[in-house]
């Protein structure tokens, strides 16, 4: 069968709705990048990633607002849409909490995401600006709001519950550990697809809070992070970079700027360094290999 | 003085115009980075540069054009005025062929660049999308009008005129050399503040360039240039990244995604990487120290 050449989608946003949530359920962890902008999704996609996600904060300190909901709506939904008109596999993205205080707002939040484009959300338990957690209640009603919309837009999207409890909980560690769990076992029961417990780092904390579950759970790339090899030992599900690839990006800016001006030459500007046209191509979708006939 | 804090502007848009023109008289090379979004151009600015430009492949790419004048005007002027708009140090523009073929359509771009806060341009002599020259006199027009439409608005925009001689010019590299010499006195008596010739690299060339210009001289980082102060010594006025920095993020990301694919690691991920609230402040201009009062 000849699909012939691009631009052209090989599935439809349901189905890659669809094979993205069967990436949580291979039995290994799915490696997830994040992007936020065009080229930095698209060499992800040429990397061979199976999916891009985005992070929100890199996504909108790149158009000049502070992480959060500062940004405006049209602005945002206008970037989610610029990221997946230009992949040709599923982006999910990063939803702070929902663009909305209540689920009314979530939904119009999550058939707009639809629209641009995406197929999963992450969205967090914490009013964007403050550092105060949201109620459970709250919390589960908006997860069933967003996941009501895809529905309701014939899109399964897939809804990766984040909670900040062990960080913005109340107690110590080990009582943060308990909200964190008593939280993603809420969200996993109203209807999320994977929950996301911001900062578990550590492999012990890791393989309870994945045992307590019996659910995917996302855990974010940071220092001390467990090799992708364990987490599988571990039954992560998904691994994603969160703001990483950019924190890294713009740490390089900073090495090529000193040493240019320190040393004057050019060594982390040129080295490994991509094309012109090869940074030209990532502004168009990927050039998919025309599929050939078998030859049975 | 007390300067008061941000955000306020230290010098208004014409003595930013001025003081960025002072930069290429100095007898030292001004060494002038090019960011294509908010954070990559408030990184340069942290890091002390005393001028920011834009690369224009780097920034269309990065918002899903590629290289040329694809990009509707609005979303240029706009993602200009960004730019402008975070940085409290002068930004001079890659604006293409000026996204017009007539001197008056240059003329209106340099009014809108005026009013997006850029300070300087860049204008090359061939027609984007294709390797074809314009004539010296089509291109000496433009450029007049380009300074023109400048003082019109009582701000100097500093003119830096490309040819791209050396690359599309006919006959062998002498054949083309001369050209580009040609090219580069015909701007420069049109009123142009500093010509960029794009595929000098050798430092032979350069000497010969510079001396037979006697005036401002752009050169372009890519390997084998030679280094700042051997720049120096041949009396170059800038030498400029181009779209390097972006070249190396998008190589950075690569690297990144090779690492936890291949080994699971996540070394490129958080080596040398800024933090959360790092990147945040991107978002914003540059704090100032408020100024105080001298002793006297």
């Amino acid at each position: 069968m000849n699909h012939g050449t691009f631009p052209f989608k090989l599935t439809s946003q349901r189905e890659m709705a669809e094979s993205f949530g069967a990436l949580h359920r291979r039995g290994t962890v799915l490696i997830l990048p994040n992007a936020w902008d065009v080229p930095s999704a698209r060499v992800f996609e040429d990397e061979g990633f199976p999916a891009v996600a985005t992070s929100s904060a890199a996504m909108m300190v790149s158009l000049g607002y502070p992480d959060g909901e500062v940004i405006p709506r049209d602005e945002y939904f206008k970037s989610v849409r610029r990221l997946a008109t230009v992949l040709t596999v599923p982006l999910s993205v990063d939803a702070a909490a929902g663009f909305g205080r209540t689920p009314g707002e979530v939904s119009l939040t999550v058939r707009k995401l639809v629209k641009a484009g995406a197929i999963g959300l992450n969205i967090e338990d914490f009013q964007p600006g403050t550092n105060r957690l949201l109620s459970v209640d709250l919390q589960v009603q908006k997860i069933k709001a967003a996941k009501a919309a895809g529905e309701g837009l014939k899109v399964p999207m897939f809804v990766n519950a984040r909670t900040d409890a062990l960080r913005f909980g109340k107690g110590d560690e080990d009582a943060r550990f308990g909200q964190a769990v008593q939280r993603a076992v809420a969200y996993r029961d109203a209807g999320a697809d994977c929950v996301y417990p911001m900062g578990l780092v550590e492999a012990s904390r890791i393989k309870e809070f994945v045992g307590r579950l019996s659910f995917p759970v996302n855990v974010m790339v940071r220092k001390g992070l467990p090799t992708v090899s364990e987490l599988n030992r571990l039954g992560v599900a998904r691994v994603s970079f969160g703001p990483y690839a950019s924190y890294a990006a713009m740490g390089l800016l900073r090495r090529i700027s000193r040493e240019v001006q320190g040393k004057g030459t050019y060594e982390h500007l040129v080295h490994d360094a991509i094309t012109f046209e090869e940074l030209n191509r990532l502004a168009s979708p990927r050039e998919r290999p025309v599929a050939r006939p078998s030859s049975r």
